[in-house]
């Protein structure tokens, strides 16, 4: 009965994508652990880009440095 | 001082539901470890449907296929 | 299909609290939103007393200021 | 690599505001375990007010107790 | 920069398995949404199995009584 | 009444590095939106090095091809 919380930015995934990653993710727990699909829990969490920092910033601040310094 | 976090899936959880959650889950903390409701939080975090896997599907074919199988 | 986790700072609950703990909270989605407990996880987090802060302090410092002022 | 999550209820934090607590969780991490800030993840989720329990009670109701007593 | 959070029972999960759980976790990430895995963390939380409930009961207990059940 | 948890990897943190950490989280929550110290929690997360991956391997194997490529 493992929990799964995948977070990420909030940037378009599709409902497609997020089966695809319920699929995965399930999937593994099944090949690595042996566990149960039918008690095996994920759950997506979307936060907004301005909710997500990294390098101190918040990402896409980050990402419009990281391409500046790349240019 | 605990902290409960309740994550439940986006289906029309009312304000009252959501009161009354509150209220049992710091009632629970109190009775059965004598917690101070003042410096007891819950959280309750609702998740799209679309968000939520088990069995290795989004929530909603989960159920579809469980209703096919028992009719 | 909900997920509670309890987070509670690791000051010696046994199992038989736990045991009521899980009971409880599962009763709760049950009571309060129809959920079916076969597929309502709960998981308990116990968090040294060292890592747990409040006040802007460790909370065994929190609790021995709180008891000087009351004194 | 830490991963920080601050959860505060939805009461209108700013952009301004969510990059002064991603600036300030990351370099706290840098100042007292000398993480490295492009690897270090700063989440801010917001709870809506009638999603937050202290006191047995749903914020709003909560803080509108605490103004009658103190009036 | 995804954050993927795995909670399962403190069931003697080993190295080897925790490995292929980070790897087939951020592969998931790469293959369905060209994540970059520098930038992917996959955290395994391991919960004691009296910490973890299902059926409104510990798990041991709630396996105990599936098996009856089936017997 | 903010909760911020900080996970990191078990890494030898001090008690002292931990009030810390509680103590400049718990002040940038004051800082930034004015929060009340006393009911800000601040729950730090010790995760064991095989149990945190990044770049698709455990954290301990990833540095040490850091390494290797910086070598």
């Amino acid at each position: 009965m493992p929990y799964v919380n995948i977070q990420v930015t909030r940037e378009g995934v599709t409902a497609e994508q997020k089966a695809r990653l319920i699929k995965g993710a399930t999937d593994l727990l099944v090949d690595v652990l042996d566990k149960n699909p039918a008690t095996t829990f994920v759950v997506i969490e979307e936060v907004d880009l301005e909710n997500w920092g990294v390098g101190g910033l918040p990402v896409e601040e980050y990402r419009a440095r990281q391409l500046e310094k790349q240019s």
